[in-house]
């Protein structure tokens, strides 16, 4: 029963007004890899995508397609990524999206197609119509529960989050899913993630929230935009929750909705780094007391991005030089004679000098599943926390033989 | 004989008027972890430094001290970076330069200092002190030959390189060593080279010189200036030879010059790429036909230092999408299908598009311990090589427990 509502909860069909529809095609070696997300009604969407200039087809196709007033369907395969397959490859991410215009009865264009899996391989088009077939035959509500693992690659786990939110008398859904998880920045593989909900929104302050949201999530992750060849994050808004729709990207009601969905993709986000390819650790990485939230931005992510770093915390070694030698090359010019490093809340470094610490308490802390890096700058008031994993052997394993 | 002339010509002390010691003061676990390369003249030097914010004080002092007109010699320890050791560190660094000069009876300033190993902690000043009486008391021709070994951390093997040029009648000797050997850039252990010469060339030409080497050698394995807080590379250049004076930074000398420490310093650079920490192989990327050669150096360090690439060689798989998906996001705005990728000599994808190719002599060509990249952008004629290692597993077990 427990476990019902949960799944209920956060499933993508748990904001009112979506239907989703999961099929196992054969593009991936086991399980569903594709899926299908409906809205009943037209929805209006946003999406931001891989900054990446080799762009797969769908992503190409996609874009093109937010142009669009209004949105119905995203559908989305794992098992291959249609990339680098050149004008026969955006045929095919054409052809998926009539395909499900066509079950529908809308517009091509009101469908958003993705992908991930192998670049370079073009996709068996006679198994996604038969995935096609199958997901929208079943769609439902209950079936939104397994997106989630439809997307997956090498994920070890599927991701799924969702908030509800007060806005005037009418509670409104958002819920989400995201798959990863090759993590090491900035090269990762590639980043899926699907958020509906029912709250009533413009077009425009949806983008705007969606910005927003990103900056303070995904963008913290080492997963930035220019990364692989097919990252998109898609929102899909009905407005089935009957709000007052927000119109405008200010207000109590658009920073309520903001936060909101900030929250989703914080929590989609930071599973994505914990279920990092090989990761058995997430890693927090906090900057305080930085001059501004850019630089602290950039240095988290010079921190949270170093192989150095990563390989001592996956070794428990408290190697706290590797941590300011990062930051010394992230660009920022600060005063490194200032700086405090604390591991959990152990000070190693004071004034840019080591502090004598127990190693053993170093050892337990850093030997814990969670471990949270704190470089305070001692130099301003700004605060950022960036999230990644370590850096282990089994990361070479996996990606070492991707392909097979 | 063949072997002790081939030590002979290798040695940092082949020029003439170069004699150099070692000594084991006990930083490091095993072997010598001290040298002092000595000139018997006053010699002019050259250096470049790491561009990290956070700087080493040997690289304070060193970069303090190269103001100075004519250096004598240069001291380095392994086993400990002297890194972030605050005003104490800066003393220490101080107080080596000074025995040496004390030794020498010359000015400290015309002493260069280098350290290597663990950041963050204080260098135990007894044992330097105790090294730089043993190096002194051993000083000889002879003994340059371990200067390569003496300046190891996780190197597996000491690098060592020599040209010979003639500038009109007479005979120049340029010798060097280096040590690595972290490789996954922009966060690789420290670089440090050593370089000797008994050409007669004047400072600031053999600063221009030295940064024309540098671009076309060690900035191209991915060890670039910003990386570690210790990186240096320095050149000692004392006029035995009896050449003409080379007093510009142009003409025939010149160019003869550049031309042969370049050629040192691109031997040294790959020997540091091979052995590269954990590699298994030496990974040359060709980046052919590209607009310009700044495009084609960017393109080139995006695929060289991509973990996804770095992860597929080990493997021996022939992910050639990972490969024009890290050009993509190297920043440089090129046309993706006009791009022709090879694996040694067997083309993978055309046009931006994969090829049928034969998997079987795809595994062949990767599984050598050499592999070659060619990136054949079709879009101009600049040409671009950079060195690289594959990322195996080992990678991960050096570094996650480096202190210890």
């Amino acid at each position: 029963m427990g476990e019902r509502k949960t799944s209920e909860r956060l499933s993508v069909t748990a904001p009112k007004g979506f239907l989703a529809g999961t099929a196992r095609c054969g593009l991936k070696k086991a399980g569903d890899d594709l899926a299908i997300i409906f809205s009943e009604r037209p929805a209006v969407a946003a999406a931001v995508f891989t900054q990446n200039l080799v762009q797969a087809a769908p992503v190409m196709i996609s874009r093109e397609h937010l142009r669009f007033k209004t949105h119905r369907a995203i559908v989305v395969n794992s098992g291959g990524a249609n990339a680098c397959t050149g004008e026969g490859g955006a045929h095919d991410a054409r052809a998926t999206a009539q395909m499900v215009a066509e079950y529908f009865n809308c517009d091509d264009s009101e469908i958003l197609v993705a992908s991930t899996g192998v670049i370079g391989v073009r996709l068996d088009m006679d198994k996604i119509a038969s995935g096609v077939r199958e997901a929208t035959g079943r769609l439902s509500r209950k079936a939104g529960f397994h997106v989630a693992e439809a997307i997956m690659t090498t994920d070890t786990r599927p991701k799924r989050a969702a908030r509800s939110v007060k806005l005037g008398d009418r509670v409104v859904k958002i819920a989400g899913v995201a798959k990863g998880s090759g993590m090491i920045h900035p090269d990762m593989a590639t980043l899926l993630s699907f958020v509906t909900t029912d709250a009533a929104v413009g077009k425009e302050a949806l983008r705007k929230a969606l910005k927003r949201a990103v900056d303070r999530s995904f963008n913290r992750v080492s997963v930035d935009g220019d990364t692989s060849t097919n990252d998109m994050l898609a929102v899909l808004a009905n407005g089935a929750a009957g709000n007052e729709p927000i119109t405008k990207s200010d207000g109590a009601d658009f920073e309520l909705f903001v936060g909101a969905l900030t929250d989703v993709c914080r929590d989609l986000a930071i599973q994505v780094a914990r279920d990092g390819e090989g990761a058995r650790k997430l890693i927090t990485i906090r900057v305080r007391r930085a001059p501004n939230e850019r630089d602290a931005a950039r240095i988290a992510a010079t921190i949270a991005t170093s192989p150095l770093v990563k390989t001592a915390i996956a070794g428990a070694d408290a190697n706290w030089g590797r941590i300011l030698a990062a930051a010394g090359r992230s660009g920022v010019k600060f005063d490194p004679s200032k700086v405090e490093i604390k591991l959990g809340g152990l000070a190693v470094a004071r004034n840019g000098v080591g502090l004598p610490f127990n190693e053993e308490r170093a050892l337990e802390i850093l030997k814990r599943d969670e471990v949270t890096v704190t470089f305070d700058m001692r130099q301003g008031e700004a605060e950022v926390d960036e999230w990644t994993c370590d850096l282990t052997e089994d990361y070479v394993h996996i990606n070492a033989d991707y392909r097979s």
